[in-house]
C-alpha cells in the first residue's frame, strides 16, 4: 500500500509503483489483440468506504505513473508534486489518487519494449497499434480491478487530457467530473506535423534498426533530436526570453558549430537526457496514437446523448502547441450537448509547460471544483497550509 | 546581359546567372580571411544613365540569386517571380533589379561546397565562420562593380530582411530605401533553438561523416528531417489546416509509421526534394550566421548619428516563426532615431511564406513606396497591365 507519511513540504510521502496484470487479451481498435497487458500504476490517499472519493490522474507523452511522492531512498518527486498531496489540488487527506503509466510506454505497462510472451524477446515493432481509446480501455480494466464503479474525477493536461475525453467518451457514467487541461478534440495538422518530425529524426538514425535497437541500445542521435524538436514546442517565445534571451555559454562567440547560445546547450542536455529515460519505440507508438486522437463531429458525446459528468476545463494563453482555440472547442463541443462546464484560460508566460508549472491558479480552480462535485456545495477555509 | 523579352504573364523572361569574382580576401567578422570570392547574380531590366534605379533584393535561408524569370529551356520562375517583372512590385521597366547569392550558399557563390584552392577539394568545414555582415561586404564588392554609388533600394525577406538591415548599418550612405520584410534585428531564443535543432538534425546523420560527405553524397536522411522542421514554421497552424486539415493519404489509417496524414506526405516530399537542391553545410553555416545575427540594442543605427535612409517594413499577422513584434521593434529602433518608417502588418492566413505568397498587397505598397522614393511623388494610373 501506498504509504501518505505527510513531510514538511506535503509531500505523499514514501511511494512505491505497482503492477496489475489482467487476464485475457485486450481488444484494440486496430483489430488486433494485446495480452497479457500490465499497468503500472502508484495511488496516494485512501479509498473511502463507499469508494466515491476516487480521482484518476492521467499523464502526457513522456510521462509515468510516478505522479506524486519519492521512491523510498531517491529524491525525484512525480511529475504533478505540486498538485497531488495533503492539502494540495488533489487534497491526499480528502480523495483516493491513481496514477497508471499508458500502455505503449516503457514506465511499467505494457509497451513496445516489454518481452512478447511469444517470441521471448522485446515486442519492437511487433507490437501492435495503440489508439488513446486502447489506452483508456487498459485503464477502466484497471479501475474495475480497485473495486471503483464511478470516478469522482479523472484529470489530466496534455495527453493526459485527451485520455480524460476519451474516458468520457468511452464511460460516460463512470466519470462523475472530468479536467481536461491544455489539450484538444483532435491533433491539427501543425501537431500531427511535429510529431511525424519527431517519427522521422528516431527513424532516421541508423541505430534505430527498424526498431530492433534493444540489444545494442538506443537511437541516441536520432532520439535526441527528437525530444529538441518536442521540448521547442513546450516552451513559449516568451519563456525562452525569459530563461535564457542570447546570453552565451562562454564569453565569447565560438564561430563554428559548438553550442554558442544557453538555449542551445538547454536543448542538448534535455536531449540527452532523454535518451537515457525513455524508450525510442515508445515514442513511435505514443506520438502516432495521439495523431489519431479525433473525438470532434460529435464523436465525445453523440447526438441525443445526455451525459452528467461536470467538466473543468484548463487553457493557458502562451501555450501554442495546444492553443486555447482547442479547448474551446471542447466547450463547444460540451454545451451543445448541455454539460455543465467551467472554461478557464490562465495568462501565462509558460506555453504548454504551464499545466506542470503554473501551480496556484490551477490549484484554486481544481480545489474548489472538487469540493463542489465531491460534496456538491464550495467548502472554503480549511485548506490552510 | 539579361534579357527582358517580355512574356504574356509580365515576367522578365530568359535569364541567367552571372558569376563575380573579385581580387583579394574577405576579411571575415570572425578574423579569418576568404579568398578568392565568386558571388553568383543575376539582373533584370536597364540601369539608367544616372544610375540611380538600382534595386537589390535579397534572398531568404535557402534562396538563390535567381529572383524572376526562367533559364533558357526551363519553366521554374524566380523565388519573387510574383514581385519582380514589368508593371510588378519591382518594376523592370523602370528599375534595374539585382539579386545576388549569398555567401555561405551553395548555389554559384563561395560557400563550403565550393573548391577550396588551398586544397583542391571541397572546403567542407574548413569553410570560415560567415556572418549575415560578411554576406553584405561580399555584395557591396558587387554594388561596386556594377559601378552603383547608392542603391534607390535594398528589399528582401526573412534573411533577406536581416541582409537589408545590415545594408543600412554598414552602409546607410549607400541605401536611399530599405525593406525588411518578415524579419527582426535579431534572432530569438526560440528562432535560434529551432536553427539548432536543423543543425543537430544534420550533424546526427553519420552520413555528414564531420562535413566531408561530398564524394559519398548528401546526408540525405538528416538532412531531410531538418529541413521538415523548418518546413513547420514556414506554415500557420491556420494555413496547414487549411491546406491539408485531419485529410488521409489513403481512405483508412495505416495503423503503422507510414504517412497517414496528407501533412505527413507532404512534409516528408519537401525534405527528400530539399536534398537535392541544397548543400547540408550551406544550411549550417547560414543557420549559424543567422542565429548571430543582433543589430538590437543601438546596433542598426548608432546613438548619435542620422541617416536618410527611407523605411518600409512589412510584417505577417500569422507570422509566428518572425512574428510582427519582431517588426515592430525595428520600427521602434529606427522611430528612436528619426527614421521615415512606414510600418505594415498584412493580415494573412500564411504564415512566414506569406512574404512569397502575399503578393496583391505587398505590390500595392511596394509600388507606391518605390515610387515615392524614386520620384519624390507619388505616380498613379500607369500600372495597368
Amino acid at each position: 500500500m501506498t504509504k501518505t507519511k505527510k513531510e514538511k513540504n506535503n509531500s505523499v510521502g514514501v511511494v512505491e509503483t505497482k503492477l496489475f496484470t489482467f487476464a485475457g487479451q485486450l481488444n484494440l481498435v486496430s483489430g488486433e489483440k494485446l495480452g497479457p497487458v500490465t499497468l503500472a500504476y502508484e495511488t496516494y490517499g485512501s479509498l473511502n468506504k463507499d469508494k466515491s472519493n476516487a480521482i484518476l490522474v492521467l499523464h502526457a507523452l513522456s510521462g509515468d505513473a510516478h505522479a506524486a511522492g519519492i521512491y523510498n531512498g531517491q529524491t525525484d518527486t512525480g511529475w504533478w508534486e505540486d498538485l497531488i498531496g495533503p492539502g494540495k489540488a488533489f487534497d491526499t487527506n480528502r480523495y483516493f489518487m491513481i496514477c497508471s503509466n499508458v500502455i505503449g510506454g516503457c514506465k511499467g505497462s505494457t509497451g513496445p519494449s516489454s518481452v512478447n510472451p511469444a517470441m521471448g524477446k522485446p515486442y519492437a515493432l511487433d507490437f501492435p497499434f495503440i489508439t488513446v481509446a486502447d489506452m483508456v480501455e487498459a485503464q477502466r480494466h484497471l479501475i474495475d480491478h480497485l473495486g471503483i464503479e464511478k470516478l469522482l474525477c479523472v484529470a489530466g493536461g496534455s495527453m493526459g487530457g485527451m485520455q480524460v475525453l476519451q474516458w468520457v467518451a468511452s464511460y460516460p457514467e463512470r466519470v462523475k467530473s472530468a479536467i481536461p487541461i491544455a489539450t484538444t478534440l483532435k491533433h491539427s495538422p501543425q501537431q500531427i506535423a511535429f510529431n511525424e518530425v519527431i517519427r522521422q529524426s528516431i527513424m532516421a538514425d541508423p541505430a534505430w534498426r527498424e526498431g530492433n535497437y534493444y540489444e545494442y541500445g538506443q537511437p541516441e542521435k536520432g532520439l535526441s533530436v527528437a525530444r529538441m524538436i518536442g521540448h521547442i514546442t513546450f516552451m513559449s517565445d516568451q519563456s525562452m526570453e525569459e530563461k535564457f534571451s542570447r546570453r552565451l555559454k562562454s564569453d565569447h562567440f565560438s564561430f563554428g558549430f559548438d553550442a554558442d547560445f544557453e538555449v542551445e546547450g538547454y536543448l542538448r542536455y534535455r536531449g540527452a537526457n532523454f535518451v537515457k529515460r525513455f524508450d525510442a519505440n515508445s515514442y513511435l507508438y505514443i506520438t502516432k496514437a495521439i495523431d489519431y486522437f479525433d473525438l470532434s463531429g460529435g464523436k465525445l458525446i453523440p447526438h441525443g446523448k445526455t451525459i452528467d459528468t461536470r467538466f473543468l476545463i484548463i487553457s493557458f494563453k502562451s501555450d501554442w502547441l495546444y492553443p486555447p482555440h482547442q479547448s474551446q472547442d471542447i466547450v463547444r463541443a460540451l454545451k451543445r450537448r448541455h454539460v455543465d462546464a467551467t472554461y478557464c484560460e490562465l495568462t501565462t508566460t509558460y506555453g504548454h509547460d504551464a499545466f506542470l508549472i503554473e501551480v496556484e491558479e490551477q490549484t484554486t480552480l481544481i480545489k474548489h471544483f472538487l469540493d463542489k462535485t465531491f460534496n456538491g456545495y464550495l467548502v472554503t477555509g480549511h485548506y490552510g497550509n
